[in-house]
C-alpha cells in the first residue's frame, strides 16, 4: 500500500488539527489509539484523518469532519472525554488544538504515466 | 531547546495544512526550504509553522496566518511560486493543501512544578 495525504474534500468543512508533544509513557496508549479510531470512524460526518510524527520530536493529526455537529459528537464522546484526561495525565508533555473551517482545498498527484 | 507545538493564537486567524508525501528526489530541497522560512518570516501577518514527518511516509506541516492577506502575500510571493512549481516537478509524490479559518484552538503543557 503506498500512503497518499487524505483528499481534498468539498468546502465547507471542519478540521481539528493536534500537534504535540508525547512522554516517554506509552502505557495503554496504542490500544486507546485503536479505540479511539474505531469510534472516529463510526461518526457518519467523518470524513479522514492522518498523521506524521518526527521521530523524538512534534507529531500532528488533522482529522476532517462534514460540519460542527459531527466534531461535536466526536469531542462530547464520552470514551474520548476519557481518552483526552490520560492524555493531559501521561501521555503529552505538551499539545495544542486548532479547530477550524476550510475553505477552500486542492490536491495533487504525480502522473506517472 | 525542548520542542513545542506552536501556542494557540486569539482567534479567529487562518491555517494552511500541506499534507505530502516526498519523492527521492532531494535536489535543491534544503536550499529551498530555508528560503522560503526566510520569505514566510518576513511576512507580517505570519503567526508560525511548524512541521512533521514520518520516516518514510506523510509530512503534514501547518502556517498560521493572522488574516486572508498575509496568507494571499505569502501564496503569491513570486518565489514560493516557483517553489511551488518545482515542487511539483521533482519534490512531491503527491499532497494535499488545505486552507481554513480557525475558530477556536487551545493549548497544554504538562506542569512539572
Amino acid at each position: 500500500m503506498s500512503i497518499q495525504p487524505v483528499q481534498a474534500f468539498e468546502p465547507p468543512y471542519l478540521m481539528a488539527v493536534f500537534t504535540n508533544v508525547r512522554t516517554p509513557d506509552e502505557t495503554g496508549y496504542p490500544e486507546t489509539n485503536a479505540r479511539m479510531n474505531e469510534i472516529v470512524r463510526a461518526n457518519p460526518g467523518f470524513l479522514g484523518y492522518e498523521s506524521a510524527r518526527t521521530p523524538g520530536g512534534l507529531g500532528i493529526t488533522v482529522a476532517y469532519f462534514r460540519d460542527h455537529a459531527s466534531l461535536a459528537a466526536w469531542r462530547e464522546d464520552m470514551e474520548h472525554q476519557a481518552a483526552m484526561k490520560r492524555g493531559r495525565a501521561d501521555w503529552y508533555e505538551s499539545y495544542t488544538l486548532h479547530v477550524g473551517t476550510v475553505e477552500r482545498s486542492h490536491g495533487f498527484v504525480r502522473d506517472h504515466g
